[in-house]
């Protein structure tokens, strides 16, 4: 096999339920990807990632590990999983999406991005070529390439331009990552390593996936796809979506992309999101998702369950000896009450957190599971207007 | 059995292998019991504590628990084991202690104390027979007197007086205790409760442990000694120490008192302590322990290992592949590494203190455990000064 292998198992509509095989771990498609901005998901033990909720994939933040502790640091453990030890798949992204959002902006050129870091000011550059060595270094089963992410209101020129410095970076990342591919390749180009940063896995590659932007225009979307697809990647990724935008756009730019994608390849939407959104963006052919939601509104009480979304806060849950959700099997779900929870939250108590985010990661990962299970049964379409539905239950009620 | 059972199974000078048997555990002695002020251990899901850290007896605190979620609330749970899950032993405390530390105190005399909330300022009142029905609604397998805690620098006749207080009060507990034992008793003097509070657990007995003051003053420690155990409880406790007088002064108590203390009852010292201080206090009789150190430390990233105090703050442990304690067997000192750690810390993830907190938890545990089988061994002696000299190792290097 290649660096990673991809089959379709069955697919109803454009929706389809798939097998991604890395060189360390079995995928079943679609998939929700917890994120581990820092190499560790917020307040889950890995533990409880592998043992129950069984993520096979995890992605990391090539900005914030390139910032904190350093690649070098990283490298001197022998990459991000032995750094971490997380032993399964890793994605990291490439970096854009966060020097584009966090970071204090000083120069963008063909060349790539000066900018200064969030955390201590200090100036710091980022290039597709740079970028392809710093991931290389990380060790992830999957990197992305380096893109461009224009504002979520940008205008049709601004997003054309964009996309098309994302095409040029496009080749950049691929033409870098191919050469460190190579075996016995070398990062020499690595401006902040004292010394060259060697590839973690030598001749064991990796997987490179191209990002298609180009904002809320579909038209741009399309011929981002193109140019995309015409450089080559191991999969697909739309990136820009679900930063701030019209629901109603990124659905549209979902419906329009995502079944036009390359059909022997994963599909990977990126930062999105909600349950919902995962469940619609299945319906248009996506395979691959990864949010921050589960785990960022677990810390502030905030669950999503079968029902919909609910907030432990609420003083009406102070009595109910009920569970997050009944339809919900994680350890939280099957041991702890709401009013124990909120009990925990309001006393100011990490466990709140803790718990709140296990089975916000967990309802997810089982979200996805049920959608795969509809997919090969041929019933994707009752099994989505049910899921939406009964969502819906609890919206009067909730958060 | 009674409410509990006790068992002394070997000696070794004062020091004691005990088997303390509740009507929901087998705690062997000597025992560390973590502290879950609101119920739950902080940064640990009791999952841990249940399958890998095996501790059999948590404690919670009635002062916390009165106050939030209230009473009321936990009643209609049907008490704190089925509010919080925990089905293990639980111990409460009186609320004494929180009382004179945390609230702004209003009125002291002869029937209690009058309070303001720490939360929200509200006017509380707790009582030796409020506490007993707080207590037995809780439904801890043991509660203990409620107490007054004179200040940790209060003078000989202060200090006289206020054990005089703390064993009239001590009389009354165990008489309003008594009286909740009875089948069928009914907490009907608890001012808070919308409705009686009805025990717990019926007749199924809690047991009741009285509590010694006296501050550093030797003589005034007998006295409180004779005093309690002339009103007779199923255990005697050591309060009042580790209140930041000299480390000198708390030795001097436990070597001429816990030897004095009655054999044939499980002798608890409250709120204590390092390492060193539970090997200590063994050494002078002790059984059980409990202290916030291992999960509050833990928090700030200072680790208790075999080898002393370390915090993962320090830059030393940036490249740091080995663990907090190779002679650790605990979870997270068999997969995370010094520098991992660190960087979590560093970049602000609750992983970093809910993996040191779970590792100084279990290395408190398993020290308790050592501790039993050198007395159990007959070389507890030479245990205790291993164990001491090799605690010394990070002295210079750590914290």
């Amino acid at each position: 096999m290649g660096s990673i292998d991809w089959k379709v198992n069955a697919t109803d509509g454009n929706a389809r339920a798939g097998t991604l095989t890395t060189r360390r771990s079995v995928i079943e498609t679609p998939v929700f990807m917890p994120v581990g901005t820092q190499g560790s998901v917020k307040g889950i033990r890995f533990e409880w990632l592998e043992d129950e909720i069984d993520a096979r994939i995890i992605l990391a933040n090539t900005y914030h590990l390139f910032l904190r502790p350093g690649i070098e640091a990283i490298c001197k453990f022998g990459g991000l999983h032995k750094f971490s030890s997380w032993d399964r798949s890793l994605l990291t992204d490439s970096g854009g999406f966060q020097v584009f959002s966090l970071a204090d902006l000083r120069k963008l050129n063909e060349d790539g991005v000066e900018f200064h870091s969030h955390l201590d000011g200090s100036t710091q550059f980022l290039s597709p070529e740079i970028s392809m060595e710093i991931q290389a270094a990380l060790g992830a089963e999957i990197v992305m390439a380096f893109d461009e992410c224009p504002p979520g209101d940008a205008g049709y020129e601004a997003t054309k331009e964009s996309l098309e410095l994302t095409a040029r970076w496009a080749a950049r990342s691929k033409a870098r990552f191919d050469e460190l591919s190579e075996p016995g390749a070398v990062a020499t180009g690595f401006p902040n390593a004292k010394n060259p940063v060697a590839t973690a896995h030598g001749s064991d590659k990796q997987a490179l996936f191209g990002i298609i932007q180009g904002a809320g225009h579909v038209d741009l979307r399309k011929e981002s796809l193109e140019r995309t697809v015409e450089i080559g990647f191991d999969g697909y990724a739309i990136g820009g979506l679900s930063v701030g935008e019209e629901k109603t756009v990124m659905y549209e730019v979902l419906e329009h992309i995502a079944p036009q994608m390359p059909s022997d390849k994963p599909r990977y939407l990126m930062g999105v999101g909600t349950p919902e959104d995962l469940v619609e963006a299945v319906g248009h052919g996506v395979d691959m998702f990864d949010c921050v939601i589960p785990t960022r509104n677990g810390r502030t009480g905030s669950a999503f369950t079968s029902r919909g979304k609910l907030n432990i806060r609420n003083a009406k849950f102070a009595l109910d000896d009920g569970p997050l959700d009944p339809d919900c099997g994680c350890s939280v779900c099957r041991r702890y009450s709401l009013g124990y929870l909120r009990h925990l939250y309001q006393a100011g108590e990490m466990n709140a957190a803790i718990m709140v985010s296990h089975h916000n990661v967990a309802f997810f990962m089982q979200t996805m599971r049920t959608t795969r299970e509809a997919i090969v049964d041929g019933r994707f379409q009752p099994f989505k207007a049910a899921f939406l539905a009964k969502l819906r239950e609890n919206e009067a009620g909730g958060v």
